[in-house]
């Protein structure tokens, strides 16, 4: 698994997708579901920059279960990204240390080359809303963690991938 | 062109004003504009902090005219900052895409080295805030297509230059 | 000295006990005072993660003192961390800039190895809070002091550990 992290607007979603161009059958996860236009035409936008390229599959919580199904299917497995998938899942109200465990224990085993993106949260001054800092600390353990299993790790700065691991 | 990015107080004018020291004729462009006290307090500190080393020039928002006039009279010129450059067009109501393509422009065909100081704003979780929103994601957007014609990229931290690219 | 920074959940904590777990005799001094349920808990946690492994201090303001008292008595000595260690001068309304510099004064001199944690706090939107405001830039200006002095400086991105010093 290759894991690529950076800042909002770091490159980090073209820097994925262009090293997913190096293999031949290629999928594409989004967690994104659109809760309002901003997000609905960024979603778009992203589409046009894949266009033709990429198999797309959009789930926004049980993301373990379709990685599970289209492993194998594909040479590569774009997960675009995680800061969405916690998102959701507080959205949701669902139990966040399970979904995280499951998919854990999927990614271990999967034989498709996976490229998970993550973002970089808390590199600011620790916000007051609660929400915003249980987000910062599990996004944190989240990466912390995948960063372990990952064979290679990227960290995007104006759109350079620069390897870390 | 050499780009120069960072989080605030990262040292990062300081490393731009270091190395600019290694050419003979310097020119500073800066484009902030006092809009109050704490500001004007920064401007006079970082004015002391260049002496009588640097040519000052100050535009808050048609930069890419001065350049062109300045250009080939130095050996090296400082833009600092994009921020606060990216700050003055928005509240100007300028067109911020036709203010940047022409700069780039500009940017392409000079012949003084330019060292253009900008920052990382991104790192945190997404302002609630619109206007800071879109503040990121144009900046964001910027220091991607500047790095890409940038023969250089520095990321300071803690006033270490590290060479990116 | 070594310095080690990175945001919020980085991993930079466990990475400095890392590190310190390489030296024999090991002290650990927390700025911590819990001013809150979560912040209680939080170092709680971290108190486990030490078990056994190191003496603890607890000072939240004069921690120069401590420093000078313990040196020599232990191989390594943590001091984390400095983003705390800032919150609780303010928040007492002690002089920050004397503080300081009687810390830099101390850590110059001392012959345990001397591990100080840091955090990057200003690659967000510039907050509009002043007084978030003015910790971002004394912070700042603290990690480049103290980066100038250290040996060696990390930054922890996703619990990995980058040299940039």
């Amino acid at each position: 698994m290759i894991l690529i992290t950076g800042g909002v607007k770091s490159g980090k979603s073209t820097f994925a997708l262009l090293m997913a161009l190096r293999y031949k059958k290629r999928a594409f996860l989004a967690t994104g579901v659109p809760f309002d236009d901003e997000m609905m035409e960024r979603i778009r936008k992203h589409k046009e920059e894949r266009k033709n390229l990429f198999d797309t599959y959009e789930e926004p919580v049980d993301i373990a279960t379709i990685l599970q199904k289209i492993d194998r299917h594909y040479d590569v497995i774009v997960l675009e990204c995680l800061t969405t998938y916690l998102g959701n899942l507080l959205h949701y109200n669902e139990d966040v240390e399970s979904r995280f465990n499951i998919l854990v224990d999927v990614v271990k085993t999967m034989v498709s080359q996976l490229i998970i993106v993550t973002n970089e949260v808390g590199w600011g001054i620790i916000p007051e809303n609660n929400l915003a800092r249980r987000y910062v600390e599990i996004l944190g353990r989240w990466n912390n963690e995948l960063a372990k299993i990952a064979q290679e790790v990227y960290l995007v700065i104006s759109g350079i991938g620069v390897r870390i691991k």
